[in-house]
């Protein structure tokens, strides 16, 4: 961030009054120009205890395996962006059941926001960032192709909770290189409205 | 946004290729600058059945009182996030138990995330952001001076579910003069890590 986005003038990185951290400042119009985490929204879609997975047509990590998720839209709420992303990703459709995982990666600024979704019916395929849209037994994950941290997290804590026969709810945080991996769990959120 | 904040020439808003929305683009270097909503972290603190609420100092809704919440940093985790808001706006340590609610507010796009606290010690007082920092049982609740619908909405669920004897997840949208309110309530007790 070098020049201000509402006026054109070049930024100065300093602490403002009042404030305790440095901030991308103009001061030809006085704006704060502030950095904040992104949300990255999906979905376990799940069929007959099988999930269904992407493999990446688009970089980062293009040819590995994931959960349909992406960055989150302005004027959209958390469930509608996991949605969308679902069927950009998958063309599949589903319905939301439960927010299961959230992951905090505080060295690149994401959050991870995940729900447990059933599938609705089985005529998903490739969207066009995806190369392939294929249903996964725990005997079938690709483990070792297996794009993210927070996927990879999210698919043992699913595969264990269903063999438990409880779904609970996990929280964490990534660092990078997976040096120091919190992940915490809690019990039971069921829908319940 | 009008200004490219990577080389500051003028921005075009338009549909770029292979996407399905406006997006603000910078035709000199190349870069797409997209909005993303922001996330706004805290705590409902709470000492015996009491719960902790701060009097804002600050526009918006100055005056009004509020569970301590703010902007997430782009550093830190959800929960560090929650704590240091606590911190910052009453001067209060506190031990986090639960996601409680999480709220989208698409048309201001902000999504809402306040976790369920104990309060490590009755030695709180009024952050530099806030004018008073108080306990209040259900009965005391200012609740025609409650700065906002996620705050309110928060501690009805709270105190509901505390008369009830089990804490739930509550996850929902709030629009513009809650013309629509829609609010889900899970089953998800306390952790068990």
């Amino acid at each position: 961030m070098k020049f201000c986005s509402n006026c054109g003038a070049i930024l100065t990185l300093r602490i403002p009054d009042g404030d305790n951290a440095p901030r991308h400042v103009c001061d030809t119009c006085n704006t704060i120009h502030y950095r904040n985490p992104k949300l990255i929204v999906g979905c376990i879609p799940v069929w007959d205890g099988k999930v269904l997975l992407c493999r990446r047509g688009i970089e980062p990590r293009h040819g590995l395996w994931t959960l349909p998720a992406g960055f989150m839209e302005l004027n959209e709420t958390v469930s509608a962006g996991a949605l969308r992303e679902t069927l950009e990703e998958a063309n599949a459709r589903v319905e939301i059941e439960q927010l299961y995982a959230l992951y905090s990666l505080p060295h690149i600024g994401q959050i991870y926001m995940l729900f447990r979704a059933r599938l609705l019916d089985l005529d998903f395929s490739a969207g066009h960032e995806t190369l392939d849209a294929r249903l996964f037994s725990e005997a079938e994950i690709p483990w070792d192709e297996i794009a993210f941290a927070t996927v990879r997290n999210t698919l043992r804590h699913y595969f264990g909770d269903a063999t438990r026969g409880e779904f609970r709810f996990h929280m964490g945080t990534i660092e990078p290189m997976s040096r120091n991996v919190s992940d915490a769990t809690y019990r039971q959120p069921g829908s319940s409205a």
